[in-house]
């Protein structure tokens, strides 16, 4: 990956062409970009604002069937002292007319998951650079139909993994790539995430409040939570895998060749809707399907294993639960602590911190006060940056739609296990070998 | 399993009664009881001390093939004023005399892992009492073997699996059976101890200086680093199982159906050698089989996922992983944290310590000065009171040949998956039925 040529002596190179050369040997660059954003909730209006503290973007469509929601992020296009944005509301595809505009030069998907691929390959089809909320596929259909729409276009996308950019994993990717784990055996990583205040709410308020799902539920609830109830398998397996992914060169020398998945038992969210609402509510019969931690264990081409755990339905305090393991070290996130042999006091564990300082990433270093009001601790702000840096120069994203297919692909392959009692099924090779390259 | 019955409010009853209730209800009791102990290297001895230390045992025969290591044990025995013991050291079958003889009740097992089964086989045979250390099993045929031999003898066998005994690991079951935690859900545990001055040393002392093993080597680098050259699986499965397995109630009411294993590749030993021996040195030719981290994942007939971690090649601070997660909290000994829904503070990890005292085991508050001594932080003395309880009344010991066969199980059979590129594996039923009363 681009990372893997950043050196701690920056030799003047702007701290961006660290993280992502691509994009400053590209050879034209816009000085600015027309962007529409399909998908105005929750997500979506909080990358639109994001967007719209810069003077390099032009927000000149928005589209999404949900018309509060869609007034709401006209106001705040109004509100920022912008030019008011063309509304597209008209019913589920009002989306391809935004995509037929010739003032769209860029699109932001933060749709419904289900409603992710298509849309990707109907933007790169219109010739739109597409930037993809995260998710897991429903099928490996879908993440071909991304990369056949990218190969038959040449349109990218990139899909916007903002735990790339999470502090404490680019120093621990800038300590990797420096060596100092010696060569990675083991690394682990999740979506450990207490999300029944996200599953369930009053159908008025986003988080809790209430037991209701479905038609009667807003914002997340409202689709999100049917997934929960049909589907069994890591239903988001990006956010753990692609920071540890990239730290094993996936996609580039490296890709995954086989998985298994092994559900727990599903109950956490049956209980919280007897526990919130009674046994009486209506909620209280529906069967969910997933389990409550979803294990998966990846194989990799260069050897590497790969742990990632979905566990969304039970009480705990929130964790990606990375680790990263070489012949020479080891990093945990959850006891915030490493260990380096020979700098490590022999067999004990040592405090992170001073390590995350020393490694710190200077983009971090240099962009600092302009994370800190970002989504996500930061993170969401060096993700849109990458994103519009990328568009400018239409260039090679960070992350790709390679990237988007084998990372999201996870999740039907965890699903295709788990009904397989936990037999190994195998990766597509997206690339058709490039990725040895 | 026993253990679930006990309660905070102990009633006058002895902790024992509340650990090992069948040991206070079996009809006989011997004052003392005679012992033989086969294998008397570091382990055998270190057990041999505590048993030393009872008036309720009379250690009358040792045996071991290696004469230094059989009369270090002598003046251990000489040393502590207690009558010499028989000993036994005529070839690998000397066992066997000292099975015949009448001042013999019970016999320790401590030798190199392909001897456990057989010894133990033969033992019960004999009519003795086994207590068995714990390792993985090399085939299931082995575990079978064991419980065929006690069910037509109707002699006992414990796996002395000190973990059980662990202080916090037996404050947790106290909360895991008062229902703290909910309803189980996922479990984790391992074997993450960094061995590689265990599996090579100088030949001359047990612990590192050199990179020789198997005839060249000392102590267990004499005969465990063999596993390593040429096996690949989960070699030492019930430090982590037992404990979390006790948790879920495995063979009583519960058991283990499936497992899936996977493997990283293997870099740490060769490494060592070539560390700390040089490339030329003839060990740096081997090639090891055993993966660094090998990742299991077990499924359980009430539902339950187990995850196990075996990493024994790497540097890396030591640490069994212990994760306990229920439908109303979690704790996991990595980060000495815990979080229970309604007590804790909203999605933030506690520190466990409070915990861990106000449900701290009164047993180890009874006993905790007699254990201060013994190996392994105390847990030592606990597994060896409750083997020498046991055999005094000839009681069903609280770990017995059904937990021994099921957890040894599961080394063949992570061996056998990760052969089959991942396959899952069934468990066999060793009790054919009776884990469901």
């Amino acid at each position: 990956m681009e990372r893997r040529t950043f050196v701690k002596n920056t030799f003047g190179l702007s701290a961006l062409a660290l993280v992502h050369p691509q994009l400053v040997f590209a050879s034209t660059k816009k000085e600015r970009i027309n962007l529409g954003i399909i998908g105005t909730g929750m997500r979506g209006r909080s990358l639109l604002g994001l967007f719209l503290d810069r003077d390099d973007v032009k927000v000149t469509a928005l589209c999404d069937i949900d018309k509060d929601a869609l007034v709401r992020a006209q106001q705040m296009v109004v509100k920022a002292g912008k030019p008011e944005a063309n509304l597209f509301s008209d019913g589920e595809y009002a989306y391809k007319e935004m995509l037929d505009r010739e003032d769209v030069d860029a699109v932001l998907i933060a749709t419904p998951w289900t409603w992710h691929a298509p849309m990707a390959v109907d933007a790169m089809e219109a010739g739109k650079y597409v930037g993809l909320e995260v998710c897991g596929a429903t099928s490996l259909e879908e993440c071909w139909s991304m990369v056949r729409a990218h190969e038959r276009t040449g349109a990218h996308l990139m899909i916007m993994e903002n735990v790339m950019y999470r502090r404490d994993v680019m120093a621990i990717t800038n300590m990797v790539k420096q060596g100092i784990f010696g060569e990675l055996i083991h690394l682990e990583g999740g979506y450990q995430h207490d999300l029944r205040h996200v599953k369930f709410n009053d159908g008025i308020n986003p988080y809790g409040g209430g037991v209701e799902f479905g038609e009667k539920g807003y914002s997340e609830a409202k689709w999100r939570t049917g997934h929960s109830v049909n589907r069994n398998g890591d239903l988001y397996p990006t956010h753990g895998l692609g920071p540890v992914g990239n730290m094993v060169d996936l996609n580039r020398g490296n890709r995954m060749i086989s998985l298994t998945s092994t559900s727990s038992k599903a109950r956490g969210l049956h209980k919280y809707i007897v526990d919130q609402g009674g046994a009486d509510h209506p909620n209280a019969k529906v069967k969910f399907k997933l389990g409550d931690v979803v294990t998966t264990v990846i194989k990799t081409q260069n050897g590497e294993s790969i742990l990632l755990s979905h566990d969304t339905n039970l009480p705990r305090p929130y964790s990606l639960g990375f680790r990263v393991q070489g012949t020479e070290g080891i990093w945990m996130a959850v006891n915030k602590s490493i260990y380096i042999e020979g700098r490590s006091p022999s067999h004990r564990w040592e405090d992170a911190a001073p390590y995350l300082k020393e490694y710190d990433h200077p983009l971090w270093i240099e962009l600092e006060e302009k994370a800190a009001g970002a989504g996500h601790g930061g993170m969401d702000y060096f993700v849109a940056n990458a994103f519009i840096e990328a568009v400018k120069r239409d260039a090679k994203p960070p992350m790709d739609v390679y990237d988007a297919a084998a990372w999201a692909a996870v999740t039907p392959l965890s699903e295709a296990s788990i009904a397989a009692g936990g037999a190994p099924m195998y990766f597509p090779d997206f690339t058709n070998g490039k990725w040895m390259k």
